[in-house]
Formats: structure tokens, sequence, C-alpha cells
């Protein structure tokens, strides 16, 4: 038996996010399905991020066990014809069988784009959220200063959460504008639910003038969902990455 | 009565192109609709470049006459109420009577992305032609110097055309890489029907070493679509812009 790690993009467009639910097309739901068939075995993934609806990913994991005998480096190019166009596994390795994709400490890479001009671009319009406010990208970027670090996050969080540990560290957190295009980039060891939305959804306030960017402190020291800002919208999302502390399992 | 000249962006993935045709979905179409419902009369366009089903667009050109008393620059806030969210026009003003989008001497450019990497990047496939084979782009860059300037492009026109007189200018042709993405950029006076897939299909052809760059003097000197590569699938295009010579009109 060998565990198989894969790293997974999609166009979240069309999905009703990642976790396998009754009656609706999931992106693991539809891996599951071309992992078995290909396999010709009952195959389920374990995934590290369970992105929502209209959520992105450049480079999600997931992990399963198989006694196939293709190579794991050549199992990606295998499954991919058995995916839609808007998924695609970009890679195939063996990991020890015990490596759980949300068990072992990560840095997790999250991107979120806002269109920034008078009318939207129609093909830019599925991977950003598009904003005609005129948007103050220095108070932004201050903004975001307060979230790096170890910080209680209870206010970045969904009241919908079933977590009760809301502490997390943020290792950086960007704002950047290219063109007519704001990336907020922000690399964490882990996000609470909705977190990177509310964080955008909050900076987004700061740069249209309707909080200061001393405001955040008093957010996260209030630790209450009410404080920050609204859910930035899903599509503008796109996980882009996933980097896993592996020394230990190598040491084995 | 006052003509206003429209600047319209669009995803091409969801319509049968630029012209109306009965029973399909068409850009055109679409916006004659909106323009009608919002001016309450019967509007009909006249396009500058007829695109091809999948081609997208970030600066087609239509115009069309109306009485209404909206200012013409507002035109575009307006019209974009009525129409969906792959389509916007993104300017209008008025111009002279007389202005034919296809009459007036301009420059088009166009943009045909290749997405040039091992497996395909799901939010990317829209809008780009994926190719996994390495490509030399030295070879394409070398190859495309012989088709600036003027030239007789029948070899690169599709036989289907209705027009007799191939003869076209290039006012620029350039092969860029830009990470994994490779962009082929023409500017010219005119293009034939499917004359920069074509060029962009006889690129490829030279950058996956199955033409030579000296092959393109022949392909050009033998004015046989057959000589020309492949035409390349519409969804990597994008007319990006139209550039007209407007100081005869001003100078009236």
């Amino acid at each position: 038996m060998k565990r198989i790690k894969l790293v997974i993009a999609y166009d979240g467009t069309n999905y009703s996010g990642w976790q396998v639910q009754p009656g609706k097309t999931t992106i693991e739901g539809v891996v599951n399905k071309a992992l078995s068939e290909l396999l010709n075995e009952e195959i389920t993934v374990i995934g590290a991020s369970r992105t929502d609806a209209g959520v992105h990913a450049k480079g999600n994991v997931a992990v399963f066990d198989t006694n196939s005998p293709i190579p794991p480096e050549k199992i990606c190019y295998a499954v991919n014809r058995y995916l839609p166009w808007d998924i695609r596994v970009l890679s195939s390795m063996e990991v020890p069988a015990d490596f759980h994709p949300r068990k072992v400490n990560s840095k997790k890479t999250y991107e979120y784009k806002i269109m920034n001009r008078e009318i939207a671009i129609p093909t830019e319009r599925l991977y950003s959220y598009f904003i005609y406010y005129n948007m103050d990208i220095k108070a932004m970027q201050e903004a975001a200063k307060y979230l790096i670090g170890e910080h209680d996050f209870k206010s970045f969080c969904s009241v919908k959460t079933q977590v009760s540990e809301t502490v997390r560290t943020i290792y950086s957190l960007n704002v950047d504008k290219y063109g007519e295009m704001i990336k907020i980039t922000v690399t964490g060891n882990g996000f609470l639910y909705n977190m990177v939305r509310i964080i955008a959804g909050t900076l987004i306030e700061v740069g249209r003038g309707l909080k200061t960017p001393e405001d955040m402190d008093k957010i996260l020291k209030g630790r209450n969902r009410r404080l920050a800002g609204p859910t930035a919208p899903a599509h503008g999302l796109t996980l882009v990455g996933i980097e896993y502390d592996m020394d230990a399992f190598l040491l084995e």
C-alpha cells in the first residue's frame, strides 16, 4: 500500500466547493470518481483545504492510498484523462503512510484578486472581485501590517466555524497593485473558516476609506466577527499553494 | 441624430461569435437587444471586427445612430445594466455621422496566448491555447520577422474568405514569453479571415520544430493556404483594440 500526494489545481466556478456533499458536484467528488475509474478501486481522497464554492486553486493537496503498480509520479498524467478540464492534477508523488495533509505543519498561501477599474473586463470576471470605487492601496498596506504575526483571529472567522481555538500565525500579508488588479497575498500556518475572505473584505473597507488602518488593531482585540468587514466574494480567492514541513518524515 | 461609437469587451466562450446569426446567441445580437431596451428604439450596431465563435475582445468597436438625449459618454454605463457580465461596453462617445468602423483606416491589435507547460492550469484554459510541447521561442521570433511589412497574405487566409485582395500590412508581430505563457501580439492595418489564427498556428509549428523560420518566406511567396500551419483554436485569441485615424474627421 502506497500513500500518494496530489497537487490539484481547479477553476471553482462550476463547483459547490471542495468537500463531497450529497446531490452536489464538488471537486473532491469528481477527483474521487476519476481516481476510482483510473485505478479500478474505490478511492476516497483526504484533502488539505476544503475550499468554499467558487474558490479556485492552483495548488490544493490531497492524499489517497492505493496498491496500483502505476509509478506514483505518473498518476497525475493518467488521472487527468479522467478529469474535466477545469480540474487538473499538477503532480503526484509517494509520501509516508502517516502523512495527513491537514495534520502536518504547513504554510498555506492564498491570493485575493480585486479588479479595480471603472468598468469590469469580462475575461477577468470569474477570477477577481470587481470594485469600481477608488482604492487607497497605501492604507490597505498599512492595515495589513497589523495582522502579520501570531494573533487571535476570532474577529476574522465566520461564526459558523466549528473550531474553538482561533489563534493563528500570518507570516506575510501583502497588498500589491499590478495595473488595474489589486492582489492581496497571504501566507499563514492555517486559516479559520472564511478568514482570508474576511481579511480581504476588511482591507477593502480600509481601501474605500470606510475603516482606517488603525481600526485593525481594535478589530483584532475585540474578538468579534461583527467588528471586521464583510466576507469578500468567493470567486476572487485562489488557494495558491501549500508547503509542508516534510523534514520529520524524510528522517524516518 | 447622433452616431455613437462603443468600445466593447467580451468573453467569447459562450457566444457563436460577433455576427448575428439566426437561432444563435451572438455578441452583436445581445448588444443590439441591450441598446434597443435601453433606448426604447430598434438599434442595429455596425461592428468593426466580426470575431469568430470563442474569440475574446478587450476592445472591439461598434457604432449606432440614435436620437437619445442620454449624453454619449454616459451610454456605456447605462447599457451595461442591460448586458450580461461577459459583455461590457468600456466607453461610448459621439463620432461624425459618416464614421464607419470598417471603412475608416485603422490599426488593429490582436493577442494570441499559448499556455506552455506540462499540465494545463484550469483558470487559464478559456483564454489561452494549451501546448505541452517544448517551444523554441527564438525560432518563433525569427519566423515572425518575415511577416512584418506589406505582403500578400493569401497563404494565411482561410479558403472560405470572400475577399479577393489579400495584401495587408503588419506593423508589428512580437512573440514574448511571460513565465509559462507565450504571447503573440500582432498589429496590422487589417486582417484576412482567420489570418491571426493561421499565423499563430504556423508560428506554433516553427516553435515545435516542424517548420523553420526560413519556411515563412516560402509560405508567403507560395500564396497557398496549404503551405501554412493549421488554424490555431479560437479561444487563444483576443482582439486587444482598434485605433482609428480620426484626424480626417476632426478637421471637418
